[in-house]
């Protein structure tokens, strides 16, 4: 049975070519961790990790390679940002369509009486439904952290409009990128970020176990790391370094997977990141006017299509949404996700809790004929 | 020019064949994210974490499978540890020989007025030169957190003694295994572990980016997690799971990397870690004494070498390691390491801080006649 992937919100795939041979290179020409001095191979790996770091830094206009992080994925990267930027006392404001990923870290410092949070409402289409954010600022308003698109709706959110109230009322602008690194443009000045966290893994098309985050100078020196150790640099100190990128970077890091990240990035940089925005645009489109032609299928999100990621939730009425995923892999080899995604809030909002979605999402290297192929076992299936 | 690997003490160089291929099966077979129920890719994706962690277990001898946390790396295991367990007014005794991972997360708890510090005096060999450790414990003392062994002088310390004064006290006992995991037998129920951190890409022969600890059902209970997220379970609560393994393990996992590291420990277990640890044993022999025999160069460590791994460290009269160091690489395509390692305290108790050591660190790939070579190119050299 030919099988169908449409789960590139939680993974993309398949991966670039590019990307499998840049880490098998990695392994058998270099394999050696990068250090400062040295031999000749480490130089190397080092290098390899400087080239991705500059490579990122053009793809979402980094002013310096060194501002950024690598991590093992953007989860740790929103939890350096949030534990290591938020102090007893302060105000977060955030939306009620994030991701645990933001809300877990969130909850636990509140939980803890460090902070406070106030959501920003969205609609049942997971779209900000309020017109005056500023009125949910207070005097100790020290950040807005918000999903750059819900990975439940594919909402986008209108993040020019929010980076703009940030910078004038001085506050800390952290965006969860997770859904759109690799398939939107990203631009880190124009968006007046403090932080942008990504993952590899997803639309920027890289391997598993990379990551990481863009950081403005400003919030680098106020933010703590979360974790400390060997960085290869002032190695006589018993302290963490304070400048970039070691006083975030401990210990070995995925160099592997950092190659085969900027080979995937070369790969996107090289087809363009409009071409796959509209190929992926244009799937979307067959997609969500097949679904909402199914009789019995709830479509959910927003219903102007240049408002979402190709991410489409829908729910069928008298169906479980897990036996539904469970038959669609099993029968027509089509692989999607169901359940709550990892955002309980999200779905609180869109009335799909706790029940959840039967989750579409489309990537880069689907094809229209899988698109018409998956709208046909649909309506083959009783609902 | 042939190379030649000695820095096998920073990252093991060549890794198994299985493991190369067992990343690309992945990437080209499998490569979604593991999930819960979903369709059939997605649970052979979980399946091989399962798989890494029952191995992982056998191989460290850990009760159960879900006792085996996936972190990055080592340093992020023993930060987990020592933030996720240490309290306002705890106290913690070391050892003078441990490296900046676990030196670095101390000094910070220490200078933010949380924890104090005790170290335990190590000779001039890097040994443990301290009969009666139990003087050091004090009524608040809640962790002894030391190296299995040191990066820089390959020095083993006495673990099954200080296990059992940890148990006897009831102190939190924390194994630092970067240099010996994969290479020494650890039975984490016999040494008495609460706390087992490892890396992937050193004795494992696993790729970068991976690394966990195996914790004891007591520990991980008290333990805080330093990373909350998306972990897919209970994906309706807006907290972080308190069962194992979710409790510690957020966001996605470096699953093409632990793919990888189950084939490098399926290669140890099929090679026997006897059989590795007498290849290596033989080998340093061969290097410990032609190093001593060559005029001019001071070699650190035990002189008894059952009580090292196969790493050396050394400095040459009049010569500046870093110097030292590129010429072998750049003359002769030695690949060895110069500097402090990451280890500042180390140096200082064996007398090479600040200026470091050159270091050779023997791998289960090395061979006599490379050893052999480097003493000729060694002897060759204007010390």
């Amino acid at each position: 049975m030919k099988k169908i992937y449409l789960d590139n919100a939680a993974t993309s795939w398949p991966k670039p070519g590019e990307m499998v041979k840049a880490m098998k290179y990695f392994f058998e020409e270099i394999g050696c961790s990068p250090g400062r001095g040295g031999y000749e191979c480490s130089l190397k790996a080092g290098r390899i990790v400087l080239e991705a770091r500059l490579k990122l830094s053009e793809f979402f206009n980094i002013p310096a390679a060194e501002q950024v992080i690598f991590t093992q994925n953007v989860t740790h990267s929103l939890n350096f940002a949030i534990k290591g930027l938020l102090a007893e006392g302060d105000h977060v404001i955030t939306t009620c369509m994030e991701h645990n990923a933001v809300i877990r870290p969130l909850r636990r410092l509140e939980n803890e009486g460090i902070i406070e949070i106030s959501f920003l409402p969205c609609n049942e289409e997971g779209l900000l439904s309020c017109d005056n954010i500023e009125q949910y600022i207070k005097s100790n308003t020290k950040m807005l952290i918000v999903t750059h698109a819900s990975n439940v709706t594919g909402s986008l959110m209108p993040v020019e409009r929010l980076g703009n109230i940030a910078k004038k009322n001085s506050i800390i602008f952290v965006l969860d990128a997770a859904q759109t690194a690799g398939v939107y443009s990203i631009d880190f000045q124009k968006l007046n970020l403090d932080l942008l966290a990504f993952t590899g893994h997803k639309g920027l098309l890289g391997p598993p176990g990379t990551g990481g985050f863009a950081i403005s100078k400003r919030a680098a020196k106020e933010m703590k790391t979360l974790i400390e150790g060997g960085t290869g640099s002032i190695s006589d100190s018993e302290y963490q370094p304070d400048f970039l990128p070691d006083k975030f970077e401990s210990g070995t890091l995925n160099v592997a997977g950092i190659a085969g990240l900027k080979a995937s990035v070369d790969f996107i940089m090289n087809e363009g990141l409009q071409t796959i925005r509209e190929h992926e645009l244009n799937l979307l489109e067959i997609l969500y006017q097949g679904l909402k032609n199914i009789r019995g299928i709830n479509v959910y999100g927003p219903k102007s299509l240049n408002l979402r990621t190709p991410t489409i939730s829908i729910t069928a009425e008298g169906c479980d949404v897990g036996e539904m995923s469970y038959n669609l892999d099993r029968e027509h080899g089509i692989m999607v996700r169901s359940g709550l995604h990892c955002a309980p809030l999200a779905h609180k909002t869109i009335g799909t809790f706790p029940e959840g979605t039967l989750r579409f999402s489309i990537g880069c290297f689907n094809t229209e004929e899988e698109v018409h192929y998956v709208l046909k076992c649909l309506q083959k299936m009783k609902i």
